[in-house]
């Protein structure tokens, strides 16, 4: 399995988490629960498709073997995907759905903040192209979620499920990592140091406006998106989303 | 069944045909041949799902049963959508998809550029709307078109097999009808006489540029949306687009 240098690995996992997390947002198109709704995650997804391809051609760009932007969104195996585990996790009912994009656009939002300030400039620039859009996206899940667990019983207990299901996931989103504790020092990118209590505090502020209870902080989890260890809902989802390629890997027609 | 009054009928007609393409085009989420081209295809049903939503506002309007634009979309029976025959057709491959896209863009172009002089103040702001995006959804089927059919020799066969497909659909987009005409007489809608041979005329231009043929003038089809008599694609998409909705019919939690 090729393994890219720390900087590529690092586009890559923004690229793949984007790409995954728009691909579970379409899936709800034509059964979200009202029109107003289904426009929202359309524009959601369509926002992450962009910002995945512009992770991508810098990625390719940095790999600079005649692969491109399709090449990587279409043609990789599922042990070469970086995305976050969360944005893998099925949607499940619309709690759980509100709940990964909410603990995503958290992530997303203070993670482009401190990148758009990257002496990279490609980072720099895209990261703040980025930041605009999830601006938004945060602002709506947010008001979701507050709006789900302030709301009746039952929404109030399917949000409490959907966090008992997916906040182990979030893992991820706090842990520290030498690569990328590496690349701050060598100046490629900002340090991250502060990401995962700046994380902590937009959820803990969400919550309680939500009347939801944060969590103990997550465990290890035995599986690792940046060595490629997926859950089983990645292959899947590739399948169905990489079968055209993979049938006409030539459909330049 | 339910029938309302011909405007009601009409604004239907246009909304649920907005409707079924953008559920169509949404299909190709996570399968299309480029990111690029799932990020137009997501953009064009994004628009499309907007102007339904306009069109089943005002229809929701008029029936004035404490109906709305989501019971309109999520609620309905096949036999109650409206839609063209040719917009509920399956995707099949790309000069499928492209294919029936142009042919409905085209109607939709000429259509709207008629409405758009509606007295009816409501009708002429929803067109005027609509059009400006849909002169940029003309413009990328057509070019498409010239693009597949003066392309290579598989990809002019796939065009001409996909027109082959789908022709007969287009008599609904050509033919005369009672109830547009009494429309028309009643003040309600301009006149739609010219539209067969503006949409023809457009189909004869961007074919010429594709060195493709137009067929012979399509002849009545045995089914008609306009009485609810639909293929047997639009029950299984409505299966599906409709499925939490039903089962889940007071999904306000």
């Amino acid at each position: 399995m090729t393994q890219y240098d720390e900087l590529t690995e690092f586009l890559l996992r923004l690229g793949d988490s984007a790409l995954i997390q728009a691909q579970r947002l379409c899936e709800w198109t034509g059964r979200a629960p009202a029109i107003e709704e289904e426009m929202g995650m359309m524009n959601v997804g369509l926002d992450l498709v962009g910002q995945a391809r512009n992770w991508y051609e810098y990625a390719a760009e940095r790999i600079n073997d005649g692969t491109d932007a399709d090449v990587l969104a279409f043609r990789r195996d599922e042990r070469a995907f970086r995305n976050l585990l969360l944005v893998e996790q099925p949607n499940g009912d619309f709690a759980v759905t509100m709940t990964k994009q909410f603990f995503y656009d958290a992530w997303q939002f203070h993670l482009l903040t401190i990148l758009k300030d990257a002496k990279d400039e490609r980072i720099s620039a895209i990261a703040t192209k980025s930041l605009k859009e999830v601006i938004y996206h945060l602002r709506r899940s947010s008001q979701w979620v507050e709006r789900l667990g302030d709301g009746t019983d039952e929404s109030h207990q399917r949000m409490e499920k959907a966090i008992d299901t997916v906040w182990r996931f979030t893992v991820e989103l706090v842990e520290k990592n030498a690569a990328e504790v590496a690349l701050a020092e060598s100046g490629d990118i900002p340090s991250l140091a502060e990401l995962p209590e700046q994380w902590l505090a937009t959820v803990n502020e969400v919550f309680a406006k939500a009347t939801l209870t944060v969590p103990d902080a997550p465990s290890t989890f035995y599986l690792s998106a940046r060595t490629g260890m997926h859950t089983e809902h990645l292959g899947i989802l590739l399948a169905e989303m990489q079968f055209l390629q993979r049938a006409y890997p030539d459909a330049s027609w």
